[in-house]
Parts: C-alpha cells; sequence; structure tokens
C-alpha cells in the first residue's frame, strides 16, 4: 500500500468537527494519520496531571472508521507551564541570550531536565496506546533541530565537551586536530573548550565542524532515548522521526541518523522562487531514498499547496500536487502524506495549506486531494519495489557543514550549487541517480560523481578509486576532496584526496566575481569558480581560453584500471555539463529525454511525469495504472499528465 | 486663522539669540510655538530640583511679542539623572537587553516609576503656566510611541496580563481567542502569557495583535494620565499629542487614540524615495482629516527641506515647501507648523532642516517660510472650513499589524499598499477621499472602497453591506476580510466578512513572484496578488487570461439593494484600477484632472496645486487669496504654481 | 636594503618542518620574518608557566641563517587559560554582551586586569630576547583595534569619563561641545556619562566621535605602555605596530598614532570587488607616507594571492603579486612583507594566500615570492630615497569618524569617496600625490586637494588659505569644514571653515537619488551631491543646467594671495574632475599619462608599472634595475610588465 493521509490535529478543533473530519478522510481515502504531534500542552495540562480522554476518543473514531495512526510523542512542543517551571531548559543564542516560551522545539537537546520530562510523556502515551488497534507507526517528537539546532549554554558546553574527549580521546589531539596553536588558542583540558559563542572575530573550522557534528549527535541521543523507551514498551511497531531532507546541509546529519530509524521518513517543501522546484524535489526524494537503499521510504509531510514562511509562498497549480507527489513515489516513496489535515485558522501556521484548505471542500486541493487518494490506490502494487540507478552522487552534511564552517574563498557559493548542478543534468538527460553518503557501497555503479565534496575521509576517498578502477566512469569536480575530516585543509596541491586517482594537481583556486564569466574550449563557460591545474598523468579534455588562466586545463581524463576518472575545474553552465556526460557517461535514460519530461523506472513501472506545457508521445508498453488503460507501445502525455505504466 | 509656527527650543541656545529669534519670527508671521518640548532636563535639574527662569523669560518675551505657545509636557524626553537613578525605566528589547540612555522615548509606557516623575513635572508646569496668557495649547509628549512603542519587560508582562484578562475575561476565552491549542500552548492561567519575546520560532499571531494593541493602550493610558492631570489643573485649555500618521500602521492606534485629543494634530515628514511624494503627503492628510471628521486638524510638524533619518535625505526644491504646506491646509488643516524653528548645529537631529537654516536668512527656506507665512495669513478666511468627500477609503492600524503579525502568504507586501494604490487612483481623477476607519459612519459616501482590509469586525462588515444597500457603490479588493478581532482566518472561503456581499468565494491565493504579472482580459496586468474566484453570485467583469488562473474571474460586480458590490481580485496596475473606477464611480472631478494637477475643495475654496512642469489652464470662478486677484472664468497656472480660490 | 619576508609562525608547525622553512626563506631570499604574533598561548602555558624553548630554538636557525627577526609581542591573542580565569577582559557589545573566548584581539582597551597579563609576557620577551643577535625590530602585537576597537563595557565607561574630564575640563564645556541642550540630555557630572550603548533611538553626534577619540587613545595607550616596556628593557631597537591603512577612517587615528611608532609599517590588503585595486594600493600608499613625511615606511603585510575574509576572495594574477609589491615600494616603502610564511592547513585563516601555499613550490605564488625576492635584492640601492610630491591631499581620520557618526544628509556616501575620486584622478594624470593630515606642513605643495573634509578645525582651515596666499592651487569639495572639531555644525552657510577662502556660501545640500544625475554646462555630471551656491566673491567656472539647481554655479574659483582657490560643489564624474584638474593644476605628470600605466618617481628612481595589456613605449634614460640594462631615451613596457629605472 502507498500510505495516503497527513498530519491530524484534532485538539485544535472542537470535537464537533471530528465526525466531519473522519467523514472527509474516508472520503478522500486516508489510511493512516499522524497523531499528536503538538498535543503535550493538551495531555500533560499540568506538572503530572494527564488527560488522555481527548486522545482515546479520536484513536477509537480513527480505528472505528479504519483510519491507521501514526502516533506521534509531543515532545516538539512543550508546554507552557513546563518553560515556566524550567526556563534553563530553554537554549540560549549564539550571542548568550536564552529564548523564550512561544516558539516550537524550545529546548535544549542536551538538558537533562527536559530529558526526564520528555521521557515521561512518552512513557504515558507508550504505556496507554502500544497495543491499540489503530497504531501502526511510533513518530518521535517533530522536525528535531528545526529550531533547536544548537544551543550555547552551559550545560550545552558541558555535554559538548564531554563528546570532544569521546572523539578527540585528549586535549593534545584536539589540539592537533584543529590546530589551535593558530592564534595561540591551545587548550589544556577539555573543560576550557566552549561552543562557538560569538566573539569578535572568525572562529577556528575545526571547533565550527565539531560543534555541527556534536549538535546532531546531541538531538539523536535525545532521539534514541525516546525510541529505546518505546521500543521497550510498544514492541515491533517502527519507530521513526520525521526528517527534513532537501537541498542544503541538514539540521541534523541524517545520513548518519538513518540506520536508527526503522523506516527513513522526510518532509519536503518546495521552495516557491526555484523555477525548478520539481528537479529540486527530485534531489530530495533522490537523497532521501540513498539513505537506506535496502527499502522504500516514506513522505511524511509535504504541502497540498503554499506554506507561510517563504518570502513570498506559491500555490500549487492545477495539477501539480499530484506530479509532485506522484514524483515522491516514483523515486521510491511508499506514502504521500501531508501537513496538515485541517488548514489552522489560529495559530503560527495559519497560512500553511492543508488537505482541507479554509475554503472547503470546493476547491481545487480538495479535488486534488481526493484524486490524489485515488490514485494512490490504484499504484498499490507498486509499494514495496525498489528504484535502482546506474549512477552514484556523493552528498554528505558533514562535508557541506566544513564548507560552510568559517572563513572560505567564496562565500556566496552554497554547499550544495554543485550537487544540483549535476543531478539536474542526469534529470534532463532522463538517467535516474541515487544521491549517497560517501561511504555507501560503490560497487553497482556504472558512474560516481563526485561534486564538489569539500570534505572526503581518506577510507571514502579511497572507495571512490577503487570504484574506478573496478570499471565505474568517476567524476570529480573542483571543491572536492579538500579537507579530512577535521576540516583541515590536504597540503601538496588540490584536490588532496583525489589528486592521485584524477593524476591533476590544482596549485590555486581562482574564484570569478559575480557575474564574471571565463570561457572553455569546448564551448562551455565557467562562473564562480576556476581553478589553475596540472595534469600530469592527465589528458586535458577542454582549455580555458580566456582570463589568467588562459590555456590551462578545465578538463581532464584519466583511465585508471578498468574505469576512468574525470576532473572538471570550473563550475560548468549546463552546456558545459551536457558536453562532459555525453562524451563520459554511456548510461542510457529511461526514454529518450524531453524537455521537463521526468522519467524513472521503479520496479516493473514506468512513471512519467509532464512537467512541460507540451504534448508528448512516449514509447512504452504495458498497463498505465493511472489511466487504467492498456498501452501498447506509444503513450501520449499531455502537459501536465502522468502515467504509471507497468511493463 | 491658520496657524504658522514651530517647534521652539530655547534652551538649545544662548540666550542672545532669542531676541533675534523673535524678530525673525515676526517677520515670518508666526503666530504660535510649540515650545520645551525636550526640555526636561533643563527643567528638573537633578530629582526634584527645578530651574523655570529661563523659561519663564522665554514665555514672557513671545508673549510680549504676540506669539502663541503651545506648550509642551517634556516627557518625551527623560533626563540623564532619571536613567541613571531609574534604570529600571528603560525599554526592553524583543530579545531581553535594556536600552540606556541617549536617545528618547526611553522608558516603558507601564513604569509606574516613570509614571510618577512624568506626572510630577507635568503638574509643576501646569501650575506654573496654566494660566499664563500665552499659552494657547498643551502639547502632551511627543510623538509617543516613535521608540518606545513596544516594551517587554517584566513590568509591561504584568500590565499585559492585566489588560488580556479585561480583554478576554477567562484565560479559556484567550485560549480559544488565539488558537493556542496549536503548538500544544494552552495558557492555564493569564500569569503564564509573556509578551512576544525572542523565541527559536515563529509566534502566535493573535498574541502578536493583542500585543500591540496592548502597546497602544499602554501609550494612551500615559496619555491619558498627563492629559488628565493637566485638564484639572489648566481649565479648557486645548490638550493634545502629536500623532505620526502617515502610510504605513501607525505605532500606535491612532484612530482609537482621536477621540482623546481636543485637536487631532499631525506630523508629516515625506520619503525622500518616493517620486509621489505630494501623493503619499495627500493620502496622510486624507488620513488624518477622516480621524475626526468634524472639526479641521493641526499640521504639527512638518520639514522646511530634508530630514536626516533616511539613506538620502532629499531637499526641497523651490516651492515645494509652499505646495506640501498648502496641501495640508487644502485637505483641512487648520495650520501649518514645522520641526523646528531653528537648525541645531549639535545633538541628533542636527541635519535637520528647520525654518532658519544652518545658512541663515539668505536662503531659499527662509524666504519660501517667509512667502507662506504671509500666504496663511491671507487664507486665514479658510480656516474652520471643511472638506467633503463622496468616497471613504476604509483603514485600520488593528488590520495593518494583523497583516504584519507573523508569517503570512506573501511578506513583501505591505499592509497599506492597497490603500495608497486606489487612493492614488483617485488622485488622479481629482476626487477627494476620506480615508476613515471602518466603523466610521458611512451614510454619506457614493462610494466606498475597502482595499485589502485584512481583518473586520462583523459588525463594521456589515456597516459596508448596508452602504451598499442603501445605495453606495461598494468596491472591495484582495485580501480583504480575511480575518476576524481575534486574528483567526474566517473559515468557509475568502472574502470571509464579506462573501454575501460580493457573491464570490474565493478558494484559494495566488501569489506571485517578484517581477512576475498576470493578464486580464481588460487589458489590465495584475502583479504580486491574484486569486481563484467563484462568482456565484455575482457578474464576471474581467478575467485572468494568462498563468494557472487563466479563464477565472478577476474583477466581479453584484447589485446589491439600491448599491452596488465590486470585488477586485488581484493588484492591477493603475491603468486597471482606472479602468474600475471609470465603470464603478460616478464621481466627478473637483476639476477636469490633468497630470500632476492637485485640486481640492474646502468648504468655498477650491485649491490648485500645480506639481507638474507644465502650464495648465483650469475653468474657475472667484478671487485667488494666493494671488489676490479676481479669476473670473479661467485661472492660468504656471508649473509648481499654486492658487486658492474662492467662489 | 628593501627587507623582504613575512610572518612566520613556526610554532602552528611541527619542529620538523622548520629546516624546509628556513631552506625556502633563503632560496627567495628572505631577510627577515615577523615571529610570535600569535604565540601567547604557546609561550605562557598557563598563568605564569613558561616555555621559551621552540623560541628560542627558532631564534637561533633563523639567526644561523641569516635571518633577522621582527619579534612580535604576541598580545592580539590572549591564551585561553586567560580568558577562563579572567572573562572580564573580553570586550562588550554596544548591546551590552560580553565577548567570548576564541577570536583575537579579544581585550578591553582599558583592562588594567588585561594590562598586568600583556606587560609581563613582553618584559619576559624583553628580557630574554632583547639583546638576541637576530632582532631587528620590535612588533608591538597586531593589527590593534582590529576586533577590539570599541568595548562598552564599565570599566571603558570610567576610562571614557577621566578622557573626556581631561578633553573638556569641565561637564559644562562637555555641555556645550555636545550640544547636549538637544533633548535635554544635559550631563551634571562625568560620571553620568557613558559609552554609546544601544540605545532606542539615534545618539549624539559629539559623543560618537569623542568615543571614537576615546577608543584610539586607549588603544595608544597600551601601545605605549608596551613600547615603553620594550625600550626600557631593549635599547635602541626600533619599536613598531602595524596599522591598517587603506581606504575608509581607520580603527584608530594612524595620522596621530604615527609619530609613536619608530617605523611606519602598514598592512595592506586589496578588495577583490575593486575592479581599479591598484589605484586604491596606491592611495593606502601614499596615504601610509603621508604619516611620515620624513621616512621610508615598512609594508609590514600584504598577500601574496587571495584572502578570506571577503564574499569572494580573488586570487592574484601572474605577475600582480609583483607589480602590487612595488608599487609600494615605488611610493616609499623599504620593504615588502607578507601575511604569512607558510599557508595554515587549519585555523581560522587557513584560506589565507601565504607565501609557501598549500600546493608548495610547483607554484605560480611560489614562483613570484622568488622572482620578488631577487628582484628586491637588485633594488636594494633605492632604500632610504624619498619620494617627493607637489600635490598634497588633506585625509583625516577624525573628519571620516565625525561623518560616519549619526543621521547625516546621506547615508550611502562613504567618508573617502571624494578623496579616492581626487587621488585617482592624479593618478590617471601620473602625478605623484602625498595624502597627509590637515595639519601637515603645506609650504612644499604646488596643489593642495581637501576632498569632502568634514571636519576641520579652525587652526587647519587657516593652514589651508595659507597655503593659497603663498601660491599655491587650493582645491575644496562639497561638504568640506562642515563641523568643528566638536562635530558641531558652523553656522552661517556652508563650508563653514572655507567660505571666505573660497568666496561662496552654500545655502543648502541638495542630494541625489540613487542613479540620478544632474548635469553641468562643461559637459561634466554630478551624482549623490550637489549643493546650492552663491558665488559671492567667486568666479563662476561651470554651473548646473539639470534639476532644481539648474542655473546654480557648480565650480568657483577665487584668486587668493599668490594663489587661487577652487571650489567643486557637486561629486563630478572622471570626466569632470579631468577637466577641473586640466585647469586648475599645473603640475606635469612624472611620464606623459597612459591608460594603466602607473609611474613614480622614487628619488633618482623611475618606477614603471603597466597594470593594462596595453605595450607602451616611454621615454626614459638610465639604468633599468628590474631587467639590469641600460636604457636609452625609450623603454618598452610590455603588459604587465615593471622597470626601475635610475637616472
Amino acid at each position: 500500500m502507498i500510505t495516503f493521509g497527513g498530519d491530524y490535529n484534532p485538539d485544535q478543533w472542537d470535537e464537533n468537527v471530528w465526525d466531519e473530519d473522519v467523514h472527509l478522510m474516508r472520503e478522500a481515502g486516508v489510511a493512516m494519520v499522524t497523531l499528536g504531534v503538538f498535543s503535550w500542552g493538551n495531555l500533560e495540562l499540568s506538572d503530572g496531571v494527564f488527560d488522555f480522554g481527548w486522545l482515546d476518543r479520536v484513536m477509537d473514531l480513527l480505528h472505528a472508521n479504519g483510519i491507521g495512526v501514526d502516533l506521534a510523542t509531543p515532545t516538539a512542543s512543550p508546554p507552557i507551564w513546563l518553560h515556566q517551571a524550567h526556563r534553563e531548559v530553554l537554549p540560549v543564542s549564539r550571542e548568550g541570550t536564552r529564548y523564550w516560551q512561544g516558539g516550537r522545539l524550545g529546548w535544549c537537546p542536551s538538558s537533562p531536565v527536559f530529558r526526564r520530562y520528555a521521557l515521561r510523556i512518552v512513557e504515558r502515551l507508550a504505556q496507554r496506546y502500544g497495543s491499540h488497534p489503530a497504531v501502526r507507526m511510533w513518530h518521535v517528537s517533530n522536525e528535531l533541530g528545526g529550531g533547536n539546532r544548537h544551543c550555547y549554554c552551559d550545560v550545552t558546553a558541558q555535554a559538548f565537551q564531554g563528546w570532544l574527549q569521546q572523539r578527540h580521546g585528549t586535549v593534545d589531539a584536539l589540539n592537533k586536530a584543529w590546530g589551535t596553536a593558530f592564534w595561540g588558542h591551545r587548550y589544556r583540558e577539555f573543560a576550557q573548550v566552549l561552543p562557538p559563542r560569538d566573539s569578535e572575530s572568525a572562529a577556528n573550522p575545526g571547533l565550527l565542524l565539531d560543534f555541527d557534528r556534536f549538535s546532531s549527535d546531541a538531538l539523536l541521543e535525545h532521539y534514541l532515548a525516546e525510541r529505546d523507551l518505546l521500543r521497550s514498551i510498544v514492541g515491533d511497531t517502527p519507530v521513526t522521526t520525521n526528517f527534513m531532507v532537501g537541498t542544503g546541509p541538514g539540521v541534523v546529519d541524517y545520513a548518519r541518523w538513518a540506520p536508527h530509524v526503522d523506516v527513513v521518513a522526510n518532509d519536503h517543501y518546495t521552495i516557491s522562487a526555484d523555477p525548478l522546484r520539481h528537479v529540486e524535489l527530485a534531489f530530495a526524494a533522490d537523497r532521501t531514498r540513498g539513505l537506506d537503499r535496502d527499502r522504500p521510504w516514506l513522505l511524511m509531510e509535504h504541502a497540498t499547496s503554499a506554506v507561510n514562511w517563504q518570502p513570498r509562498n506559491r500555490s500549487n497549480a492545477p495539477g501539480e500536487l499530484v506530479r509532485h507527489s506522484l514524483a515522491h513515489v516514483a523515486r521510491g516513496a511508499d506514502g504521500a502524506m501531508f501537513f496538515q489535515w485541517r488548514a489552522s485558522t489560529a495559530g503560527a501556521e495559519q497560512w500553511h495549506s492543508a488537505m482541507v484548505p479554509h475554503a472547503g471542500t470546493r476547491t481545487k486541493v480538495w479535488r486534488e486531494v481526493c484524486e490524489l487518494g485515488a490514485l494512490l490506490g490504484r499504484l498499490s502494487e507498486v509499494a514495496g519495489s525498489r528504484v535502482t540507478a546506474d549512477v552514484a552522487l556523493l552528498y554528505d552534511d558533514e562535508a557541506g557543514w566544513a564548507w560552510r564552517a568559517g572563513q572560505k574563498p567564496h562565500h556566496d557559493l552554497p554547499p550544495a550549487h554543485a550537487a544540483r548542478d549535476y543531478h539536474r543534468a542526469f534529470w534532463r538527460r532522463g538517467v535516474t541517480v541515487d544521491v549517497v553518503p560517501p561511504w555507501a557501497d560503490l560497487s553497482g555503479y556504472a558512474v560516481v560523481v563526485v561534486p564538489a565534496l569539500y570534505l572526503v575521509s581518506d577510507a571514502n576517498a579511497r572507495a571512490v578509486t577503487a570504484a574506478a578502477e573496478r570499471g565505474a566512469t568517476v567524476l570529480v569536480t573542483y571543491l572536492s576532496g579538500i579537507v579530512d575530516e577535521t576540516n583541515r585543509v590536504r597540503a601538496g596541491g588540490y584536490p588532496g584526496a583525489f589528486r592521485d586517482l584524477l593524476g591533476v594537481v590544482v596549485e590555486e583556486f581562482f574564484v570569478l566575481a559575480d557575474g564574471e564569466r571565463t570561457e572553455l574550449d569546448d564551448g562551455a563557460a565557467a562562473s564562480d569558480w576556476t581553478e589553475w591545474v596540472h595534469a600530469d598523468a592527465a589528458d586535458v579534455v577542454a582549455r580555458f581560453t580566456t582570463g589568467p588562466l588562459a590555456g590551462v586545463p578545465a578538463v581532464t581524463r584519466r583511465a585508471v584500471g578498468a574505469g576512468e576518472a574525470w576532473y572538471v575545474a570550473a563550475r560548468l553552465d549546463d552546456a558545459g555539463i551536457d558536453r562532459i556526460l555525453d562524451a563520459a557517461v554511456a548510461v542510457p535514460p529511461v526514454v529518450p529525454p524531453r524537455d521537463g519530461l521526468e522519467a524513472v523506472r521503479r520496479g516493473r513501472y514506468l512513471f512519467l511525469l509532464n512537467h512541460s506545457d507540451v504534448e508528448y508521445d512516449i514509447a512504452a508498453q504495458g498497463h498505465d495504472l493511472v489511466a487504467d488503460r492498456a498501452v501498447g507501445g506509444s503513450l501520449r502525455l499531455a502537459p501536465g499528465e502522468v502515467a504509471v505504466v507497468r511493463s
């Protein structure tokens, strides 16, 4: 089954709305709702005083109507009374001021006080509903780190010191790793290390990166505490938490969290200002799938239409809801759930779209919600099938954090820009990509892309080399392999970790000014970033022809074992990237590529999504589950239309 | 009499300058000065130690020269010794840090300590000068809220809690009004509610709006305390305070303050970057007049030329001073006063223009000050006459605050944008508009415009409907009637409060990207905002032709009783608005409209201001008070010239 | 000798790297290194526990290899243990929060606790190495003020009060100077004055300027304490500290610091986004030379290529390193040193270029470092020779601070914009300029330029008049002589201090909008700033022809004694400035000007630097020290090439 549903917050409505809710859920085909995400204050009215009556009634009502429950621990949103009694649980900013009540995730991940209160409500919930027949899944807290990613308080400082001792062993090792001799910032004992609180000048990059790591681990520790407690009470029911895998580096390190969830669950929201938001969506979905390639994942939240937190929040055009949901399913999701069921009329998210909009059911949104529900029903058989890809694209939150940690050659270049540039190029050519962490097993891939992977460990770099030797085409771009795991530059010429593999040495970066372009002799143009390359043991594929690097190699290729290794020493335009992929990549497209046509194969199923305003005839054979019709050789796809052809 | 004068700060100059001051005031025709606005520190030298000698001498000197005094209580600017002795009176920022001495309005409106000191100096002043023959008016403090609009301290928190109890009665009512069930932020008692201090995520819109209301009321309470004390001592002398009515939502709710001042007095400064600043000025003046339509108002401050607080501060071109002052008079001001008399050479406002500039009297500014003084003398007979308008445009600070309070579909759209769009359209067509609060008596208006009135109460919405039924043309735009007084969205389809009146239901907003445009079939173009309209019981006047809403109604009309109700579901360009007004509005212009010609009728007087660089012949009959000449059928107005024709 | 070398931080590397370091230094011709700038934490391991062993070894190694040492006191970077034991030494922000460990210059200049610790380590260093044969110079701290320019703590407040008492004598004098009567902010005693901490509105400009002055003096006091202690121990060895003279107002007042250093030493970094960075470099060098015209100066730091602290950090194109270094030498530097020797792989500056880059010696950077070392060797004879100029351009940090202190007519106009506009115009025409403080001896100059010198004292203004009377051409621009030393506007018409000299009175400024232009009748165009000038006793050279000032004089000239005084009342485009200089300035160029050709005469040496991509033939005679060849009448200079011709 492809799970269909959304976040349900019945405690925010009068009970007399519940019946209509359940009636509409059935109409739409909702199979499961995520319940109680923000209910702590409505379940524990004051310290130790609980009221589960309303939740009992909701659970029973849902169950009676055949709707499953993904039951949330409500720890994302501590009640007011807790903040008032224990102000010390609130996070402290980098500048040293403690936040106040009124937001969400208002808690320091390292606070033992918060942990105690959180586990108590979790325990009560688990005990009460652990064997309730409606429960399909447990949902720990919500978007952990989205609000409390970093806390700079003294409790955190102490936890950080302990974490550092674990990681570095001795303070001398830490000093060496971080290069604290610079600026004479040598520590004598772990107790001297503080979080990177506001100072009057730039901070140590090693400290910044380790604080990012620690912060992720501190939140993970909280997650594990809730999970383990749940596990001890609720038995085998799957436990997860909803990630926020998107384009940039995560608020936590999802690739390292993934082994700890029973199902990888993701929240994804498109960015209104991004004209290629459906391609960004594909990137996020491919990355989510890459967190656990062995199993389908769950789209835990997306939006039926506009959100409220961007400068201008775009609504979905007609048809877009279905296409976006289906794109996630195409890329491995076994469910499409929304935040939230019924649009709030009050509260901080009153302008976030929902399955039942403010205007009710006579709306495009409701029509498409129902359409999607029915469609997912017809796609049940797709559940459990796997997406396989011949191309791996390496992506790592730690590398992104490292690139952002402190002063850099180029501060306008976001960590994931190259990952998106290359992923988009494969999207254009109809080739599916697994976005995977650098330690993923690369043995099955024909192509491995290493896009501006700033930080890489020796072991992971060796795995890339091994892939080439084994026969893969490896494509490494500028800004890869630059620092080691301690965020230290690998000396001896860039791209430190990949020099030998590529047969090149880069002596210096040449950052371009905003709007500046450098030409290549193959017709490509570079912006933002170029490098002075020595192609010592590589063939030169293209050279710069303008600027201070005129004549210098820009693209190189080297035969390596049974494979080859390419280096691209500049941020190229789309045409330039396409040209390289034409030459380097032999992976055939799922179907011949067309502008705006998304084509993904999942198991026996060919997903076709026409994001363009052009009608296409596409060669296909089998049965289209969307239209429930046989497809005999060719399928006509109108603008905006979708098809899922079982072969 | 049209009062002419300005703020006079003699304590900032050596006494030997005073004689020249008074001499020049007489030369310029100054009738009244606002005295002592910033004099607290010069009157109360330390706690309880007073020095009124210099003020006695100034008062007598002014009186001896026939110059009246608008005597200010000096509470806008507490003395240094007070801040040092009672640091707790200073406001606290949202982040929780207390401000320091050195600015102005450095006090928490809820501070009992400040109130005590403030009332003591007020009492002394009132006792000493209550019967001084120079006093024409009392001026409470200065621009209240301009600096201390919001304080987040604990004293404020307590006052806020009391205010909430007054407003909501029970904490359950508050929880319901704010929808605190969302994010589980239910309060158990009023003592748990805090001002919206900095939290790690978005705040509750109900809390934000109520805090805006409370803050306005806290300042009003301060004003009333001063006023009542004055009243008890000085008898019938009018008491007022200077508002800052401009384009955006006020720092306080001026429409709700207006009943508490004996004369509505306003400070107005143009915005250098606004190429249509004279139209913005007209909007502010029409809005000031709308606060109390029964009586003339007083322009308490404007600038002779540049100010100092904008990024680039434009000086007035020759003639602009007179035109701007006269525009205020045309729209109902019975006075034109400036900040300030003599330009400071030191202090925070050393670069604010004045009536006597740094360069002295051989200046354009001084010449035009004298010219204006003489001109206002010739306009004495205009005083007391009223501006009447056939068009009401509804405007409400609460609605503006609500639109700004929290996360919204479109964060780049300022609250008053639509009010200005439509006011400007009427300015172009030479039709005078009353900008009035939504609870104003609408019975006299042929046209009622409701421009993006985001928040409206049921009662006020009913009054709009009643106006239509009575025969008025009602023109409602997008984003109107969306939330109720608690800042909750009215469910069931937008524009909630006006659906029935208009015969439309809007199912969803479609915010446009920056620079994006959607076309209409009547030739108009929309930017920023469009809506998916169902014209259930309305005629479709125009439809969208491009974008996801192609074919959807954009402008509708419905017959309602003796009148009609129009809906405009998009932000249209000027031509598009003009087209609608052409079709919907039958109000004739004061004179046939010309580019850049401002024409307003005030009682028997026709004000004509030529803001353009073109010479115009205008049909008019009577006597031009400006040139003191008879006008027999036609009047030639050179570029920049003004005329006031008594018919 | 032209000193060649850089900052050397051996404590940041394993000792086994030192031998290679010294070997490479010899290869490159390094004569001196700045040692130990950030070594405090490596020398004083905990309170009073010292480890000089490694430094002994480095000193001896350098000496044994003939490399001199500029030995730094390490006070720019306090050790972690000091911050932990005495958190009170850390600066406090304007908002009132104290910074934390982890940056550099993390100390309040007025802290007696910090001073005590700082002097102890200085004393130990001086005692240990005062007579070490390697020591050539002492380098006090580093870039003082770069991070701790302003501290707002209570200790600072007290020091500030004492400073104010020194400066103003009585609190009444202070009240008068600052105009505290405005807003009633009169002080009763010095103890009431606080640093300009965050208030809810704009601050007093007199307070802001005096706080800038005090802050500079507090840092100077620290410098002097270190210097005097060194002097008492190390005898005649020169003592200096590295300035950061660039384009904007300094973090301290370098012109007033200069008499206190034995050698003026400067750090200069180009700005990547500045397309004319070589001209900005010339400005900074001319300004550095102007601090002490009697002696050569030392370029203590510049970069071999990219820095790390700008948004996008540009690398030097091939040849640029040599040209930039030589441009400093041409303008009086007797040394070209870099930050730093070996590129850090860790720490906050891991992305700052160095003499030995990450990639090692097979690099453009290393080649050019060696080339430069050799070249400077061939230029030894240039050392000690002086640059003389016929043009003085007045520049004052206090004036820049005053322009930035508080609300102004135009907030987008940086203090030094006019100084750069006019300096650049002289650069274009091949005429060398001394950038000097307003109190410099002007007797030798044929031309004195006063570019937007906002603040000037009476005495300094008189000196400008005296220069004109003596025969010089004086060229004063808009925004000059506006305020006196207390930051009070000089009343009676702008440009207050220069009205009589120029024979003009300006009645009002007319700031232009962003992108707005006003034309002049000589073909020039003005942007940003124009003025309404009365040419009472001056000839009108050009008038405005558009805008509100059409017909008003824009450029005037007046005969004064044996000289003349020009006034330029607008910010003109380059062509407009060139036209004025053509008419007013008779100083011949060093060589006939060519696009992008920099030509400077230093003593017998003609420096020629071709920044263009055009080959030039230049008339010259003598011996080119760069190519070591005779020059007989003409010299051909390829694009990018340099020559130093001894005549």
